[in-house]
């Protein structure tokens, strides 16, 4: 059976910083990351692909607040939701297009990934989302829907939510069986759909947002995948960034990558929860994980630092067994 | 192995007349759908549940349309797409809550349906959506967006767009293989995302929106199912609607049913797309379809008329075999 690589996917690589989101803008973007896709799969790799949606739920939370007269605003967790629909279909058309020689299909699996309801990160808001508001609007929303309003940066207010850690997605074994017969598993969009179980057992929404790297960690975990990946926009983790000491990074161990990490190597916004999740698979699990650009994602999966030449990503990896002394 | 049932399930199931849409309100009436659904189960049937998404794209346009100045207003394919995240999403946690003892689980699957490029109704738009407009605002949107608007019973100007017949869910091995795993499939929400296959083979959206019942046919057909039900508001379908001969019908083969559709005993909007898919579904298969609410399902389903007593929906059932004289 071919070995299975989970690509966490940023929410950017849809809509980019330039962008205001089109459809059009959206699926060309599709279309260039499918062919990252097809080079895997021509590699022998089975592909579950976990995609961000900061600027689409940013998007939808605009047009939710914008027509609150007319429409009842709907809660965080099924904007989300919202968000696995339209990218989840954007993403298995633009694959569908790409890897039509390669594959049985793409197909996107609504995914609820489950938190703890006694994470203490669910009472500390803490995550900006969705657009920027003044002083007195942020005020007013705090006051009538109950929202934690923060200043971001000296560029006007916005939503803060909780980002609990993940600790498993509901779907897993309907995701896995898709993987056997051989389909590309488009999961846990936006970092899935966040629940946590009540007094009775059942599954409620929880209106916070679950970091996707992390999630995609559990699912690639869930799953039995071989690999994890963060396709992000830079080639590879840099330490001493910033400096004259800068260096690219193409190898570490997972204790390098956590000594790094303690180090303050990496910012807490960004490669931070990339590399923490990253240290996390490998340890969970024994194999491998990747940070890199879509275009870089095959050469640095395949082949250990060295082994090839030209540009590459960084691998986490796992720590050598200690050799035994005769 | 157990046979499946598909149930096509009217928009309304979720956001009724007298609602506005809140989530409270949708949780609420897909708690109630899912005790339908777990009778069925209990009787040994799998379930697929191809859902409406009327008032739910109507409240997205209006909220897409609201914002048109901050946000990209996107296709109404992927409208649809968002609808299937959002409702797959929440019947998925209401089954899940009701039938947690009798099954692996309910899963949502993003689903495209094939619609023919050629198909005359795509360039006659006749199915109104989303809100009403006056004259002006009517005349803008033609202007700005394209837009076909029509007069709709003198409340105002409504976008109408085309409603071709589906032919094929792209995505029904997938369904096939997550029910022959036991669990509820939820696939085909708003009758499906509509795409056709452009000149160099790629499906593309198309800008329409498929009846879900017709879909629902299809994917009874494609997923080999054994019965195909029109959960509806009245228990079953009536002849001489209005007249002092009405009479509800509690089993009709396909002949007698088209030809009472013929005779225009099912209005085109309401009843009529019903009893034409339930039709279609038997001649093809020479299986059997029902139109009831969802109280009455199960007993619809499961035993031909007069064998059990009380209340009971429409059943349309195979032409008989002539028998043979000897």
């Amino acid at each position: 059976m071919a070995e299975t690589a989970v690509l966490a996917l940023g929410g950017n690589a849809l809509i980019r910083e330039d962008q205001r989101g089109t459809l059009e803008e959206q699926y060309a973007n599709a279309l260039a990351m499918a062919l990252s896709v097809r080079s895997l799969i021509r590699k022998g790799w089975n592909v579950v692909i976990v995609h961000g949606n900061g600027p689409q739920v940013g998007n939808l939370a605009i047009q939710h607040e914008g027509s609150i007269d007319l429409v009842p605003a709907l809660p965080l967790f099924t904007l989300g939701a919202m968000t696995q629909g339209q990218l989840g279909s954007l993403i298995c058309l633009a694959l569908n297009e790409v890897c039509k020689q390669e594959i049985a299909g793409a197909v996107s699996v609504i995914t609820h990934v489950e938190v703890d309801s006694g994470d203490p990160r669910l009472s500390e808001p803490t995550k900006p989302i969705g657009p920027f508001f003044d002083r007195s609007e942020a005020e007013s929303l705090a006051a009538n829907r109950g929202w934690t309003m923060a200043e971001d940066a000296g560029r006007g207010y916005r939503r803060v939510v909780p980002s609990p850690r993940p600790m498993a997605p509901i779907e897993a074994d309907a995701i896995s069986a898709l993987i056997d017969l051989g389909y590309i598993v488009v999961a846990g969009g936006g970092g899935g759909i966040p629940v946590a179980r009540s007094a009775d057992g059942a599954y409620r929404g929880v209106d916070a947002v679950i970091d996707k790297d992390f999630a995609a960690e559990r699912i690639a975990d869930a799953v039995a995948a071989q690999a994890l990946v963060m396709v992000t926009g830079v080639a590879a983790v840099q330490l001493h960034f910033g400096t004259p000491r800068q260096q690219a990074v193409t190898e570490m161990t997972a204790t390098e990558a956590r000594r790094h990490l303690a180090d303050g190597q990496f910012p807490p916004g960004s490669m931070g929860p990339k590399v923490e999740a990253a240290i996390e698979f490998v340890e969970a699990t024994g194999r491998i994980s990747a940070i890199t650009t879509p275009e870089l994602v095959y050469a640095t999966l395949d082949e250990p630092a060295g082994v090839i030449a030209g540009p590459r990503g960084t691998r986490i990896v796992p720590d050598p067994v200690p050799a035994l002394i005769s």
